[in-house]
């Protein structure tokens, strides 16, 4: 139970910090870490992820006085710590011992130690040593000053989203049956009857493992379920320890939401966290990075249910796994700092204190820099102490959108199954194009699960939700009818929670909602792209559709559908429903997000901003708000706004001029 | 021993229908099927091809009752069935009970269960359970009156074309000691004094598993043999069941005749057909696919031996499992199915008859789509039963060709092995190459093995035949000495059936009959395109070649070899024998094969055809001829014609017009 | 110990000759071999290296007689052998009774027999099978007059350069406790305080296998030396019973010396081999191939310490495991023969003597190629036999070069791990980089290794030394001082030899000598280019640098870091050390180097040729020497000479022509 008023982030202000390894340094650079993070103002460290083996050296000897130290050191600096259970990664005297808790992959590869998170998820042998490693973890230190956060284990499920392993297939069996109940029922639900598929017990199913084709897709989808769960379970298994032996103390483990972590549905995980955290970092390829954090940062706080989430890790500057990893440019570390506040984090913290000299990641960026203090890096580590110090009365604002985005994990899933109409589907691409479209207008977004009740939107925006069950889908046309106006594309509503087709014509669970019918879809080849009689150019997907009570807002201008409608509206109740049955360009998306909102009735959270000038407002009980005005251009912008900014410390009315490359956070009182 | 009148396929007309998988389906669905097929005019069905698991559910458990009642429905409504044995994939009990039936890649990799045909083909235990399932169909179902054809397992080696497991390695050595007699004989077959590969007996030889690098090649193109011969046998021991049972029911099983299936040495198996049978499926992405679709039909011919075969599967629209899957445009599935008919097929079927709801082909097209009735494709499929109905004359009648293409899988095999002068030899798309020069002159083409007596042929083009016996190469040379312009093109002739080159000068086998010495090969490097003295442009391949009796028709025109000749011709007898000894572009393609056809005296079905437009002929017994007449173009064309026109019912003579994307057929009396 | 006037290389002038496999011909052929030797003046053959599977065809039955036939046959024919221990791959019985034997991939494939080199090096058994197979070689023909030179294994760890296997397993941790002593100093060096990697002893340790993600570098690394170690260590078992047995005959194997040969790291072992020996063919796509063979040839003078050495093989024209295997052009062969010699060969070898009619090598060129004696080949086989014989003074001359390249096979492991700032580095693409300008300049390159005495050139070019020890960075640190131009790129002196980054600066170990520090780095995208202030183009690569007593002598133009320095100079005592911060294209390069090249006073073998002719100069403990003049160009060129032109026969002085792709050897007197 919550037993401080700041629970479940229970440090003051925005909390600064990053993950703390100290065990890699010798003691005259662990106390020189504690002056250092006393200039930068650091106030919050996550301790101890990846300390099993210094912990427990060996099978049941313990070594907690280094850690003890640690921890006594950082109190006395005023300092607080999201301790670990230090079981991200087995001591390799267990994996040597216990080879059978190692995963593998579909094609029997077993994934060793050497790395790190080799173990098998669903190992009930790892289980035990996991949670005897954090109940030791909680008694020693249920009592230490220092204790504000467990975290449990580490970006779960990051390696080894999928295990093949025996002790899976063991799991896998047992989740099923809690599913389904009898094995008839899985088979309707396979469509075992396809293939000779049909099973006669659980006992004869298996992970979906190297096979000679296209796995039954249910299967997978079923596999893809169990395999988030099965890492919840671990989480919840490692959460219930924490909760007996700390009740007052929060729980919380890094999640990593971003466009390409595909196997966590982490809208799923939610209700079991105590705060929600999150790990982002940039594509350093990627001219408009600052477009994916936001969305990262909104999937955040939709996971979240809205409320101030962390941001557990992100980086000074360079990572070291991309494929080439670039530096921050000047003021992007900051800005994006800003970004994930604006958009409810009520932390902000970094992988890591200090740049390993040794290991997998010693050239990724840290607070501390290899080359010292001397450095833009360990400048940047300073003024953002300052910039959070000074937003401390943003901490427990909320961000309101009146735009919502529906992202959906098992769509994600499904839609780029094998066997598919097109493999040239990416889920995530279409999610952010239209994401992108409405970060562009200014617009606040909240990306929520499907079946979310979206009532209360001014506009909803469905994406590719290519597997939808009857009541999620009910949720959607709700929407509409409540005066939403809805905008879903192409591939939604397609097939049930089992995969199974809805029949009849295409988009299924949407057809009345859309009041169209498709015939058959057309794909289109790689090198081929359609015009609409608009002039929008379009590619990847087309379809054979029918008006069936809808309008025509465009019609394809060539190819074999010519004349026949590619983007329709229908009127709902008090909404609208519009269908979106090809893949437009930038411009297209553009055009047709335009006439949505202009139809909703959404308008941006600063109105006049530049291209690449992001505006976004939290809002406080009290009734004050907070604009966040952040410029990634080189030019200098300027925003109408009244109020108190908090990064200069000045009062500010009218024309406010945010510098290029800079940002204002301004207290409207 | 045939005893209908119409065997040995026993269905009258043109056969028409498809896949049927009742078991996916309701009861009121399979009432409904039944309507449907009468509707479209369906006579043959293709049953219970993946029933295995609902026919046998526990091992020695059988459950026929569902099966008799859909033969009895059918029965009733007049349709055939083409009955399968269910032995295409094993029931999940099987595989689990038994896991040394599944089968393995090179590098170790178990196929497992989850997909289909996850079978050791060589395994004695896997046979044994699949002959026990084949003996209680055929006893099951010897009397009932739909049977009218077995269908065999279902295209074998498709997704496990080579199984390196230990029942392969056994299978394997007893194959080769069948094929070798002595241990010596084989070492002198493989050249295994090369890196000490001696064997000294056949109990240490294995399949070519993964090793360090290049495995013998005489082993892999043995291994490639075997596994063709392996499935070849499988097929014989569950056919050998059939006839004992039941003599007067023709056997067959769908071949995948494609210039994509490379492991079955079709060729080989002809002889052990009742009716050969063919899978097709267009390239979706190729603008051109009928002309792919015309190789494969003249493939299945060649195979047949000249004879009618059956088209066993094609698809209505779209397939699931190529990376873009585009729906069939306007007109185009009705021609393709008379592209087939007109190459031979007496028999248009389809995968399959409803398009499934759930699992991995779902997105499949099939002849009832998932939109229902109305749609084009199902107007379409009625169609067709209406033309395939107007066509019933045509059974039986023949295809007369005066050109034959040289096809053959083990030089397909051996010359893209690794460790060749070149790898980016695809010695299908030098055989359609030539094919689709001949395409496009209108001029019908048998393809046939090598071996094969092509002496009454006006013209034989022989590419890249590149492993060859000596009675082959002599099969070549006759052809030439009867008269006919044989053209051979690189890399033919240059080893013999255990891939050892013939020594002293390239292209080994046909340097006499060519009238050529080759000293040395030059593959081009990627970027590398040389000229021709008459302006052709030429790629991937020259060599350094002397005229020893044959004249030089082209010499290369730049490059280290220019003035030497490119292409020669050799009179030989009362014929000639031309070498192509590069890769011309299809320009160049285009105009030897247009002084071929000249000096041969071979003339198209139907002169003066434009681009496009495919013209083919049939021959019955009585003397008469179909004249196909295929547009594949957006325009009308017109040909010269007489006759009745068969799909309108109407006689025609002189200029007949051929709608846009439409066919005529004129039985021509 | 040495007891004939020639060793280690006993055979008069310049040895000719090649891989000679006759167990794969018949008697016939075999006798007709001697014929053609003498014809082409053949004097030295590799025999053996595969035929133990022919001498030992069942475990312990030993069969010499054929071999001895094939020894006494040549010494009658005064031609000399290089006789291998046979041992390079094991007979299919032996890993049939042994398959433990096997090596692993890092996932756990099994590479099995069926190819070549199926063993794993580490196998105490196999060790002993290989030793046994040695002595009795030895012994065996201890006494035969035709035998010069022990030749071991074959082309060692070529195909399999790391194994994974148990065995391997076993040997790593037994070479890591040689190396370490104690766990604890494994621990530190490896840094497993990171990722909870601590061992509590060495049995815990497994090589490098399949991980869920980035294995420890550290681990890496010496995963990486080890291997190279376990090679050399099997040599030494097989050199010491060749020792034990003939202590009068010299001892070597063949290495693959190439910028794609990764995994040996040769330096180290050169000190074991009596005479070093390289196998190097051409990149058959490169149309400046010539310069990569003249940096293998290079790099073996450099293993060699500048002695004589072998080319062991190298192809007459094409190679057969290329994606395309182009021909040599004319004159090619007998260019890249001299180019060999004159940078250091006193052997010209081939693989192989005969062209095989099978097995997986028979499309690779071989001095009696398939087509016979009437061939271009074959007469470039006669003509250069004559060559070499003209060369005969030659031998035991050295080259002598006033600049250095360093190459660091740790460096070359390191830089291209995974997790780097840039995972597009191709540590041989920097080092050739350089190399090619300096080629172009017609300089002298030593390539010595890093740790060299470089303090006697003139200019010291030092690319990527990711990795360097304290002493070897101290060692190029003295040659500055010592008065010579010190070149050091980018991402040079960053960690030490357990890979952990020297803190407080890049770039670490060269920060003192180079004058600079920087702060961060900065890799570019694939497809950012940047300009430098002379116009110079980069990519790649950029750091944000700042001098500490260096001048700048390139800044960056655009791009972040616009002004601050690219390339800088430092005075360091009698010398000077530049440091080039980015990836310049080759113009920038070649600036770079002329500027370099002047200020140390360096100057070409011979002046004012144009690009494509290479000069290079052996010397003479006589006093005289031999200018070497290839022309790989279309034209004539000239040089000016005086002396005696070898291959000609006449006496030369001022102006020499050396006409298109022929080459002049002026003996300078």
């Amino acid at each position: 139970m919550p037993t401080e008023s700041l629970w479940p982030l229970n440090v003051p202000g925005i909390a600064y910090g990053g993950d703390y390894n100290p065990e890699q340094w010798p003691l005259d650079v662990q106390l020189e870490d504690v002056e250092l993070m006393r200039e930068a103002g650091v106030g919050l460290l996550s301790v101890a992820i990846f300390s099993w083996a210094q912990l427990e050296p060996r099978e049941g000897e313990f070594e907690f006085e280094w850690l003890d130290a640690v921890l006594d050191r950082l109190h006395a600096a005023g300092i607080r710590v999201a301790l670990a259970t230090a079981t991200a990664s087995p001591p390799p005297w267990l994996t040597r011992k216990h080879p059978e808790i190692l995963p593998e992959r579909p094609d029997g590869t077993v994934l060793n130690q050497g790395s790190r998170q080799s173990y098998a998820v669903s190992s009930p042998l790892f289980r035990d040593y996991a949670l005897r490693m954090t109940r030791r973890m909680a008694e020693r230190y249920r009592e230490h000053p220092a204790l504000a956060l467990w975290h449990v284990d580490n970006e779960l499920g990051c390696h080894v989203p999928h295990d093949c392993s025996d002790a899976a297939a063991v799991a896998f069996r047992r989740w099923l049956e809690s599913r389904y109940g009898t094995i008839d029922a899985l088979n309707t639900a396979w469509g075992t009857a396809f293939w000779s598929q049909r099973y006669d017990s659980f006992e004869e199913i298996l992970p979906p493992r190297a096979a000679p084709t296209f796995v039954n897709p249910t299967q997978q989808l079923d596999f893809a379920r169990y395999s988030s769960d099965e890492q919840l379970a671990h989480y919840r298994a490692l959460r219930d320890v924490l909760r007996e032996v700390t009740p007052h103390v929060p729980t919380t483990t890094n999640f990593m939401m971003t466009t390409a972590n595909k196997w966590v549905d982490y809208f799923s995980w939610s209700s079991d966290m105590d705060v929600v955290a999150n790990d982002h970092y940039l594509v350093s390829r990627d001219p408009e990075a600052h477009i994916g954090l936001a969305f990262s940062a909104d999937l955040s706080r939709g996971v979240a249910g809205g409320a101030p989430w962390m941001l557990m890790e992100h980086s000074t500057s360079a990572v070291n796994w991309q494929p080439r990893n670039g530096a921050k440019r000047a003021g992007e570390m900051l800005r994006n700092s800003l970004s994930h506040v604006a958009r409810g984090a009520d932390a902000v913290m970094f992988f890591q204190w200090r740049q390993s000299a040794a290991g997998a990641e010693k050239y990724h960026s840290a607070m501390v820099p290899h080359a010292g203090r001397d450095t833009d890096v360990w400048r940047n580590t300073v003024e953002l102490g300052r910039i959070l110090r000074a937003l401390a009365p943003v901490k427990g604002s909320r961000v309101r959108a009146e735009v919502a985005l529906v992202v959906d994990y098992p769509s994600w899933w499904s839609a780029e199954a094998e066997g598919r109409p097109t493999d040239a589907l990416d889920y995530m691409a279409e999610a952010t194009r239209w994401y992108r479209a409405l970060w562009r207008r200014g617009v606040a977004v909240d990306i929520v699960s499907a079946g979310t009740d979206t009532a209360g939107y001014r506009a909803v925006v469905v994406p590719t939700l290519h597997t939808v069950t009857d009541r999620d889908a009910a949720r959607v046309a709700e929407a509409a009818h409540a005066g939403a106006s809805v905008l879903i594309t192409f591939l939604s509503g397609i097939v049930d929670e089992h995969d199974h087709v809805r029949l009849g014509g295409y988009p299924g669970a949407f057809r009345d909602l859309l009041g169209v019918r498709t015939e058959e879809f057309y794909p289109l080849q790689e090198d081929e792209v359609l015009t609409l009689d608009d002039g929008t150019r379009a590619d990847l997907w087309s379809e054979k559709t029918h008006l069936e009570g809808a309008k025509s807002v465009r019609t394809w201008a060539d190819g074999p559908l010519a004349g026949l409608p590619a983007v329709t509206r229908n009127s709902v109740g008090r909404g609208s429903a519009w269908y979106v049955a090809t893949r437009p360009d930038e411009e297209g998306v553009a055009g047709i997000v335009d006439a949505l909102l202009a139809e909703a009735g959404v308008s941006p959270a600063a109105a006049g901003l530049p291209e690449g000038a992001e505006a976004v407002r939290r809002y406080s009980d009290d009734g004050t708000s907070f604009l966040f005005v952040i410029n990634h251009t080189a030019h200098d912008v300027e925003v109408s706004a009244a109020g108190h900014e908090l990064l200069r410390g000045e009062d500010v009315a009218g024309r406010v001029t945010v510098p290029a490359r800079e940002s204002v956070v301004i207290h409207e009182r």
